[in-house]
């Protein structure tokens, strides 16, 4: 039977084990809470909306009865894509986490329902994946069978079972399961490694969470055995199923954005319980290539429709662009990761971009729609040639449906995000109203966090508890956040700025973080946005759709003066109160009008349209 | 027993009846023959090198085992993809296409060996398809299978045959198969399209070349069934099959490239056969639309690896131009159709815009090396992940080896292309030194083209023998040639030139065609090459490419001040001699060099290395 170790991890995004080679650690759910404001909203919805309409259309779409058929249950055909399990596994996960927001009694009952069918379909021997039960061949094809992707969606939402329910029902499952991959595969074993990464990091939370010393041991091998074409055999691209170059030796990313940043969160994972410092660095050396030539100034990732995939070097086309919501999330679990690994507030700064821009963007304003791709442009006469195409709207459901639930674990975890801890003191990392908690030597700093973000740049921060002594209070100052200030003083961007000194309830610290409309210019060898502009204020990047503009105007031909001033202005009644960006355009007769932008994670919230989150320039 | 018809079509890329709705008529590759120059060298090539190794790579690929095995006359299993059959079919257009060029009898001698295998093949009732033959479900699933596309390539080679060598034997089993497709296939009997379109073209063409009605109805139903999504219940994308839209109602291109150009080239054939005026007009507006927004500078088509296919409007980025070499000679077999039926001159701009610089960078300077995918920017970081990539430089075959018979096809019948007569005389479509006859009421016309075209702009023609009376001696004005003369006289670009007179032996005229290396600038609405432009002499497309460039300059970084003036030099001893086209540019530091551009089909064929022809402007 499971337990739960004695290391006792947080329920945050990622646990961590008091050895870990880390330089922060990771609060939980439970001790930072988002009160308010922005991320609230987003949190109500996906409790109100997302997730029960997910556990519906899980059902509709044969996710949840194709666990009935392999348990024998139900009489029919398997339906969906191989990996059809793991969108059943993040709902479980999304739902755990929302429980530990929300405490819903019957969103637990729900989850424990489901967590039963998943169960009962479970092998004797603790092999489970109901696609390959019903057919029959067990690890036939790890390249392209997901049985392993499969179990590392499982592994996730068991310890989130676990951390925010306190059952260990599924964990007892995803037990079985990781018992049997330990006894499967290995140097000395069988050698395989799964087309689809993500094995790796669940593996790790399971070590985490029962201190199993194997489960940490097959991480390593599955990241180690990476890279060496173990997957030739199979067919297939290497380079797609990053399986092309080893992690050690990978200078950038390449191959299927998803599966190459879920690779590099796992690598992170196993580096900071290994101890391995030379991976983290190199790992680090990724990111900053990655964000240097392959990232969406909305920090999306995959420039590619073609196997979903990052491109070459400054290869980022508008039009194109794949940026899969999925891949948005993957590199913020990856940040995270090198957050609490190396302490560098750049990451932080990622995380933020990455959340604001390349995942919500992937849910309408309801929460029951979804873009599972993430244009920076579209043009009026697009065509929807593909249930992805922008030009076809938002989604209700995709027959790959990896980001709706992916989505909804991501916001319902978000508290998490929000701050880290040290034996020092606390780091604010993410700016919104909340309650946080930190345990430290000393005893337990808790405060109350109020701001306006991401609206006004204004966080004021009040002491409930603090320990005796002096506690270092950190605050990340954004990159872009040039002007800050910290109780007046100056903070210097792309640092934290600290207050180090004694607490007592009922202190006060404020920071000011100056939210300009700002211009962003690209990097001269992105040839798809030469001469073109981009718009951000604060975390947000803004685009310009067409709905917002006046009759007669014609996105595709607009000329933006990037010498002119931008004007905000907040409108409460504009897609659940935004700052809108209003700037004078010209179009290709030469005549002005004043355009509007709005942040882009709202577009596509009024029917389809024309957009554009570069404009080019007169 | 096959017959060939009363009709005696021409040996030309496509024939034409008598009485078909056709403003001009082909002349034959026997009546119409290079005689020297740069097609002469390409047409060597494509006899001393690509046709013998073509042979030797179906060999060792399997396509031909295939066969055999089919007949029974080998064990083994079936390799390559399911439209294996056709490259076959293609190398045997290529070969019979060659065979009348230059009557090479042991060519003649593998041509009708490989005809045997094929004809060995084939069932009792007339099917043929080695790959369902050996799986035994015919007709499952005509979305995917490619059976009727195969025998739409047979039925395009047996008349090649037919018309080149006088053989009737491929003929024969062509007939075998087109029967039986008319006995399945039909309103009133199964309804159905092939998932990709030729098909068409080659019912049409079995039609010219026998007579036989219910071959161009079954046609014209392929044509008209189009667009109803027959395709749906076999699943796949309908624009991507060409089943998206009628072929009537169609106001542009869409979907896969060489699907969708085959389809309009086979409903141009169609329509000429059936008097379908709305029918060529429709096919007009659709090219138009093409050329507008989803053509590329170098005539390439098809903007997205996705489904290898058109993009949106005006959505062309050069780093992932698809362009498949197969897409060109489409078009090209498009162009070539709507030239006859409308004769109109742009149709044959098109043709040598595509020939030139769409169809022929396809091929290696030696002949043995092939672009699948035609990019028109390569980077220097550039991966090789896929065997179409670029970067990965020209390869000697592929998995899938359409574009390498195509090419051959293509270049063995390029006299075809030269030139058009109808009754009051001849018509010169495209410059090479050549020799052509075309039969006019008055009796023979035959006249000597010579040229250096196309690095140089003088054509002149030398009269070998005409009838008595007046003869219109038509010459094409591409649309570039401002300041065009014909003996002396101005002719406008876009037109065609006429000098009508009686002429005799030894009359020559001439043309002069100015070729000045010009800047070509996109439309505004092509994000991907803003700023930027490209080069072109004549009919040559440049392109820079960096083995040409002083060393430490970096491709990815210069710009380009498009005011300087561009100087132009013929170079012998270069790429089997090439115009070259020198130009100052920077790099991202401001120093500045002087850059070399080559004609684009000229290029990769010294290593692969970066290479752009959209040259970003200062």
């Amino acid at each position: 039977m499971p337990t739960t170790s004695a290391l006792s991890p947080v329920a945050s995004p990622t646990g961590m084990t008091p050895g870990a080679s880390a330089v922060l650690r990771p609060i939980g759910v439970d001790a930072a809470r988002v009160t308010g404001g922005w991320w609230a909203d987003r949190q109500r919805q996906i409790s109100e909306v997302s997730i029960p309409d997910g556990r519906r259309q899980l059902e509709e779409a044969g996710n949840l009865d194709n666990f009935r058929i392999a348990a024998g249950a139900l009489a029919g055909e398997i339906t969906g894509p191989v990996f059809a399990d793991s969108d059943v596994y993040k709902w479980l996960e999304a739902a755990a986490w929302e429980y530990a927001r929300g405490h819903d009694e019957r969103l637990l009952a729900d989850q424990l329902e489901a967590t039963g069918l998943v169960a009962a379909a479970q092998e004797e021997d603790g092999y489970l994946n109901t696609v390959i039960q019903v057919r029959g061949d067990r690890y036939r094809n790890p390249a392209r069978d997901h049985e392993m992707y499969c179990a590392g969606h499982l592994f996730q939402a068991a310890v989130a079972q676990s951390r925010c329910t306190g059952h260990d029902e599924l964990l007892e499952v995803a037990l079985g399961v990781a018992d049997h991959l330990v006894r499967t595969f290995g140097v000395t074993k069988r050698e395989d490694v799964d087309g689809h990464p993500v094995v790796e990091m669940g593996l790790v939370e399971l070590y985490r969470q029962t201190g199993r010393r194997d489960y940490l041991e097959l991480a390593s091998y599955f990241v180690d055995a990476r890279g060496h074409g173990l997957s030739a055999r199979y067919g297939g691209n290497l380079s797609y199923l990053s399986d092309r170059v080893p992690v050690r030796e990978a200078t950038t990313v390449e191959g299927h954005a998803v599966r190459a940043v879920y690779l590099a969160a796992g690598a992170a994972d196993v580096a900071v319980e290994t101890h391995d410092a030379a991976l983290i660095a190199t790992l680090g050396t990724q990111y900053a290539a990655m964000t240097a030539a392959k990232q969406y100034v909305t920090g999306g990732l995959g420039a590619r429709w073609e196997g979903e995939a990052f491109g070459d070097p400054y290869e980022l086309p508008s039009d194109r662009a794949y940026a899969e919501t999925c891949a948005g999330i993957g590199a913020a679990q990856w940040a995270w990761r090198m957050l609490l690994a190396t302490g560098e507030p750049s990451y932080a700064d990622q995380i933020e971009l990455l959340l604001f821009n390349a995942v919500m963007p992937g849910i309408s304003l309801h929460g029951d729609e979804y873009f599972y791709v993430n244009t920076l442009h579209l043009r009026q006469d697009s065509e929807a040639d593909n249930e992805r195409s922008a030009a076809g709207g938002r989604h209700r459901w995709f027959d790959c449906a990896c980001c709706p639930p992916n989505v909804m674990r991501t916001v319902a975890q978000f508290g998490g995000y929000l701050a880290t801890s040290d034996d020092s003191g606390l780091q604010l990392q993410q700016y919104a109203p909340a309650r946080i908690s930190a345990t430290l030597p000393g005893g337990e700093l808790t405060v109350a966090v109020s701001t306006d973000y991401p609206w006004r740049g204004r966080v004021r921060v009040v002491v409930e508890a603090a320990p005796d002594g002096q506690v270092d209070l950190a605050f990340r100052i954004p990159a872009w956040a040039a002007g800050a200030t910290l109780d007046g003083a100056a903070a210097e961007p792309g640092t934290y700025a600290h207050v180090r000194r004694a607490f007592h309830e009922g202190d006060s610290v404020e920071l000011e973080l100056p939210l300009q409309a700002s211009v962003i210019h690209p990097h001269p060898r992105v040839d798809a946005v030469r001469n073109c502009i981009a718009l951000r204020r604060g975390p947000l990047v803004y685009a310009v759709e067409q709905v917002d503009q006046p009759a007669g105007t014609v996105l595709d031909d607009l000329r933006v003066d990037p010498a002119v001033p931008i004007e905000a202005a907040y409108r409460d009644e504009l897609l659940g109160g935004v700052t809108v960006l209003s700037l004078p355009l010209m179009d290709r007769r030469g005549e002005a009008f004043t355009a509007t932008a709005i942040p882009y994670y709202a577009w596509a919230n009024r029917g389809i349209g024309p957009m554009r989150v570069w404009l080019p320039t007169a």
